[in-house]
Order: structure tokens, then C-alpha cells, then sequence
């Protein structure tokens, strides 16, 4: 932890009566002051997974007191493998068995799967109770965070359960970042790396020019990287944001990369890695497409290998693919549509012929 | 069946770009023209219970293919003992074992709790689609189809887990009445009755001389009472989407009857029952705040008894009454908060000390 507590960037998110702003910093966990100014109530909840508990849980809980007259805890079992009903049944046990009212604030420390867990139960309780994102890893922090999509997993589906449900604040302390895991740093640098060709080749320059600093985690090179990701995004999401159009560029590698999750099994390879080898192969089909050239393929999948993300998927055969990824959500109608690079910069939403899509999977598993 | 489907009447609630129309009339759910200018989608989904679909599926079904090229139909079990997530995520195995997308319309066939069910599924099913409620019971038109409040039990609450969610459309089909067994229809009365004494002096004098008529379900008078019934909901929903304040007194009866409910077991008494009872109790509560007198207690009661609703409720004991009451939604930071009548016409919600509320059940329990 740092000696003192220090916003460094604060990101807005203009949602009318939902917006709210993104706190980005050090040493912010574990400081009183950080978490003035939420809404008003006798007491609040914190979950969180056995992972993160022993490392922040007690930290977090301290900071929260002067707030909160009861401040209680639900610690879930890691891994995507259990974002399902089971595990988020433990937090609304939690919540009653406490005699939470309408007005508790929820608390989401941990990773993604921890803050999507935690939104919808949020959404859900009493038909909706405030709750704040507190990320604690890169992946978090620069995307499933911040945009007030929260879901569960069925075993037919990955996130097919949920809610379009606004945090009221997210905290990201960048100081827990530093008891990351290598590959969970890699997995969300996979997210950070998305927003350049979707939405700002300078984003894109400045990453491959300081990808070192930022596997280094220098503290000047990962705060930049959180602060822009989030500012693409927020401005992504204030333009759209239940997805009716727009906001499905941020799903650029994720229709390829929920089909290796699915495909594999939830948790086999993580959420980051799995979306670095889908934008590996949504590259591919939009150069197939003839929408970008090959140096411009090669040059994003250098760059992720570089940040020792995968760039070839497993051989699930390509039925297999093909059937997962019409189950996928942004098939409609029975077309599947794929997030694609239109230009270096701007990615849309197009429609792949199957046998195309036949080929890219060739080409990109192992 | 009539022979021709008839509009009566189409009463609409305000919600900004969640608008959307609650149509009352006779033969409208087997009519092809029902159903038009809905949300364009390549499937339905018809969920219903097992006492409504061999009344009612084939012909909703059959009236809905012109518009959708599948037509898909889940029947769950009946009853609020089925209210929870088992039987919801039946809903989910139908839809996704189906491949339907996130266009796909959601079609609520049945009485509350099916209503309730399938806008909670809507709600969830891919963070969101859109559905219809085909209410079949009076309860289910006049109270629970109309407002977009959505939800499932949780074995620690009754609503505990649920979301606001609006309808696309509410079709009150008033020959599906014809079917209703007589305790149902008694139990929706409840909710007409409710109307009066909240917000409708004039509404309640019609009541009264009207209740035989009703009884008898006269075409007639039905009809009024359900778009009375509806155009108050829809004032008040339109005032409070969300349960900010206002909409709280379309709770009268509510805290009282969801303890009967959870004391005795979900569907021992029917919700319009223990609904009817709570009221009798929130009038005793009311009048011995001082808010109403002796007389206008004993007129409602007596109305109440005309409809062949319970006054009395069970003997639970007073204490497990009031746990039940501390645990329900509209208790925050522990004190028990009751909608009360504070003149007729209009309702407020009240803290009242325990030593009163343990009078009035002791005056209120067989």
C-alpha cells in the first residue's frame, strides 16, 4: 500500500441520472475518505472471493466503518466457473439472513467475475440496491467495471442471464494490481490492447511503444493505460448504453473468445485470454473481409503475443465453434454477426459468411 | 369466446420511451389483430402454468404465428409455491435450448405469478427483452400485469429478487374471467377494493353499489372495474416507476398480507386473500392512529366480507408477525413502516409502535 491515499484521474460517465465517475489512484482501498459521498444507509455488504478476501477484505471493511453502521461481508468461491445461480444465491442469503433493507450499498471487490456477480445481485435484491465496483484487477478496472453490464453464466450460455445496472462509483486502487498474477495482468492487457483498433490508433502507437513499462507495471505507464481505457469506454457507453448499436465494438474478439469459454469449459483459459486470441482471429476475418491490410493483422497479433496472450485457439473443431457462437447473444435471427475492424480505429458490427468464418478458425488454432 | 374481438377500452401508462398501453376487452387474446405492432422479432416465447394452457395456449399461440415465424410455448408449474428460481430457469432452459435472441418477445400467460415470472425472465434473458402481459386472472389485471414490478421468492422473503421492468403491452382479455374459480375472482377483488380507499372515494361508493353485479361477473361492471382499477395503477405508476414514495400506497394491505403469506407458506391463502385481510388490519391500524374513524373501518371491512374475502387472519402469534413484517421490503434500518389510510381517499405510509400493531393483531386473528 502507499503512505497516502492520491486520486490521480477522475473519469466521468454522463448518464443522466445514472452517471457516476470512475476514481482512479493509489492507496485509495483502504482510505476512509474515498468513500464519502455514497448513498445514505445503515449498512452495507461486501463481496468479495477467497482469493481477494485475505489480501483486501479487512482493509476495505475498516475504511468503510466510519460510514456504515453495519458493514458485512459474503466471501464467494473463485472462478468464472462459479459465476452461476448457486454462487449468486449466497450473496441474497447474505443479504436476508442480515435483514438487509432496500437502501444497503454492495460492495464489489475483486475481478470481473466478482463485479458482474455482485452488480446483478445489486440489480436484483429488492428489485435494486446501490452498489459500488471496487476492481482489483486490470481487467476489471479497464473494462468489466465500469458500464453497468452484470450477468451470470448458463450452462448454455455465457452471461446469458442479466442486467444493464449502473455502479454508483468505481474505486481503482492501482496499487492491487501488484499482487496480480502474470497471466491475469496479460489477460487484461488483452482489454487495454482492444481499444486501440476499435477506437484510437494514438491509444494503439502509445501501447506498443510502452509495452514493456506497462508488463513492468511501471506506475506511470498502468495508470495511463487504465485512465484511457476507461475514457474510451465511458465515452462508448454514454453513447450507447444498453447496446442497441454502438456499444457492441466493445465486444470486438469477444464472440470468438466466449466460444473458447464456452467451448473449453468457464475458467480453462481466462476471460482476457480468451478475448486476446478472439481479436487474433477478428483481425483475421476482417482482413478476409478485405477491411484491413495483413501488416495491419500482423501488427496487432504481434503486439499480443507480445503481452504474452494467446493468438491461437484450441482445436474444438470448427462445428463446434460455429454452434457456440450462434448461441452467443449477438446472434439474431440466426446470422451471425461479428464485431470487425472497419479501419484501424473503427470497428462495426457485420455479418460473416460461414465458410469465411470456416477458414479463419483454420487458420487461427493450434 | 365472443364472437368478435371488441376493445372497450385502452388506457395508457406515461413512462417516457417506456410507454406502452394496457388494452381491456372481449376475445382480444385469440385474435390475430391483438397482436400487431409489437416489437419486430423472429420468435415468441408463450410462458404459461398448467391449469392456463389447456384453456388458453392454442389459441394465443395460434393468434401470434401470423407475426412470428416461431412460435415457442413453456408451461411451468402452478402456483407461488413455484414462484422461485428453480421454475424460473425453466423459463431459461426454453429459451436458450431454443436459440432465441435477444429479440425475442416474452408472452406472460396466467395470473400473477406467471406475470411476475416471465417479466423477471424478460428482464434478465440477455440483459433484457421485451414482453407482453396477457393477464387471464382479476388480480393479474387490475393490480399485478399493470407497473412493470417483477419478481421471484427467495425461501427468507416473499419479491425478494426481482426488477422494475416494463411491459411492451398489457391485454386484459375480460372473457378469460369466465374461467376463474370463485375464490380468484374474490381474491382480485381485494385489489379493486384497494383502489378505493387509497386514492378513489368516488370509486369506493361504486364498489359498494355495484359489488353484487360483480359478483355475478356482469360484463359490464367488470369491464369498469378493471379500467378503473387500471387508470388509478397507471396514475400512480406513472407518478413513482420505481417505489421512490407515491407508489408505496398501492402497498395497503400489502405488509400485513405478505406475513400471512410467509407464515402460513406461500399458496396456503391465495395473495388477493391475505391482501383483503391485510387491509382489514391497515383500516384497524389506521383508526387507531386516529387517522379515520370507527365507521369508515367498519365500511370497508364490510365491504370487504360482501366479497367473500377473509377478515381475520391466522393465528400465527404475534411475534412471528412481526419478524415476518421486520423482514419485508418496506421495513428500513428496522422500523416497521405501514401504508396507512390517513383520510379516506388517500394513503400515507406510517411508522406505528409495535405495542399498537400487536393490538391490532390480537384484534385481527381468528
Amino acid at each position: 500500500m502507499s503512505a497516502a491515499p492520491a486520486v490521480l484521474h477522475e473519469v466521468p460517465i454522463d448518464l443522466g441520472d445514472r452517471a457516476y465517475p470512475i476514481v482512479i489512484g493509489h492507496g485509495l482501498l483502504g482510505a476512509a475518505g474515498t468513500w464519502s459521498g455514497l448513498p445514505k444507509a445503515s449498512s452495507a455488504m461486501v463481496v468479495t472471493n477467497t482469493t481477494v478476501a485475505p489480501l483486501y477484505l479487512r482493509s476495505l471493511t475498516e475504511a468503510l466503518k466510519p460510514h456504515f453502521r453495519d458493514v458485512h461481508q459474503v466471501t464467494l468461491p473463485d472462478g468464472e466457473s462459479h459465476k452461476d445461480w448457486q454462487t449468486l444465491n449466497l450473496v441474497f442469503d447474505a443479504l436476508l439472513s442480515r435483514h438487509s433493507d432496500r437502501k444497503t450499498v454492495l460492495f464489489a471487490l475483486g475481478g470481473g467475475v466478482v463485479g458482474d456477480m455482485t452488480g446483478f445481485a445489486a440489480a436484483c435484491y429488492m428489485r435494486g440496491v446501490p452498489f459500488v465496483q471496487v476492481p482489483t484487477t486490470l481487467l476489471a478496472q479497464v473494462d468489466s467495471s465500469v458500464g453497468g453490464k452484470t450477468a451470470i453464466n448458463h450452462p448454455l450460455g455465457k452471461n446469458m442471464i442479466g442486467a444493464f445496472y449502473q455502479p454508483v462509483r468505481v474505486v481503482c486502487d492501482l496499487d492491487t494490481l501488484d499482487t496480480l498474477p502474470a497471466r491475469e495482468f496479460s489477460a487484461g492487457l488483452a482489454e487495454v490492447i482492444k481499444y486501440g483498433p476499435i477506437a484510437d490508433m494514438e491509444f494503439l502507437d502509445w501501447i506498443e511503444a510502452n509495452l514493456d513499462a506497462l508488463m513492468r507495471r511501471e506506475p506511470a505507464a498502468v495508470a495511463h493505460a487504465v485512465r484511457r481505457s476507461c475514457e474510451i469506454k465511458a465515452r462508448v457507453v454514454a453513447q450507447d448504453e444498453r447496446e442497441g448499436g454502438l456499444r457492441a465494438i466493445l465486444n470486438f474478439g469477444h464472440t470468438f473468445g466466449h466460444a473458447i469459454e464456452a467451448g473449453l469449459g468457464y475458467g480453462e483459459w481466462l476471460h482476457g485470454e480468451a478475448v486476446g486470441c478472439g481479436m487474433a482471429m477478428g483481425i483475421e476475418l476482417s482482413r478476409r473481409l478485405g477491411l484491413v491490410d495483413a501488416a495491419f493483422a500482423q501488427r496487432l497479433t504481434a503486439l499480443l503475443q507480445r503481452a504474452q496472450l494467446p493468438v491461437r485457439g484450441p482445436r474444438l473443431g470448427e462445428d463446434r465453434y460455429l454452434d457456440l457462437m450462434r448461441l452467443d447473444k449477438k446472434a439474431e435471427g440466426g446470422d451471425i454477426r461479428f464485431v470487425v475492424i472497419e479501419q484501424p480505429g473503427r470497428a462495426a458490427m457485420r455479418p460473416a459468411p460461414e465458410a469465411m468464418v470456416r477458414e479463419v478458425l483454420a487458420h487461427c488454432t493450434a
